[in-house]
């Protein structure tokens, strides 16, 4: 397999898992409701997002370095409404 | 920087994003209350987290590769909650 092939696949599942965030987000920002989302989980991931950033970039690895710089931000965004609309 | 002290910082990334998801799913189990959860976040997710799970292999990333069944695990007992307490 290819490189190129690979970071194909590593794009495809960036893609998905960084859509994955895209309902929640919508979600609160619809309802103005998010007692069903945790808070430390969003804060623990944005740590760890912020972490898989970091080695994405010490391994050479696009797809890992590019995924976590979206989802961070995505995540900052339901952190921000779960304290606005707590 | 070391192979292995870069593994250091892919496990810690690691730790985070996965222990990020163990609030969320105490909170259902403990409530039996899924609403504020959305289904389809952890359906993209887990197709998402298999994804990069093979990816991780093809890479040769333990971090990668490592994180994502255990994230894989912890997400389809959130789907089997959100389905169970609907």
């Amino acid at each position: 397999m290819t490189q190129f092939q690979i970071e194909l696949i590593g794009m495809f599942a960036a893609a998905l898992t960084t859509y994955a965030f895209i309902p929640q987000v919508y979600k609160i920002w619809k309802t103005k409701v998010s007692d069903g989302v945790s808070l430390s989980m969003y804060l623990f991931m944005f740590i760890g997002v912020a972490s898989w950033c970091f080695y994405g970039y010490l391994i050479g690895s696009p797809s890992v370095f590019i995924a976590n710089i979206v989802a961070g931000l995505l995540q900052l965004m339901v952190i921000y409404f779960k304290i606005k609309y707590k």
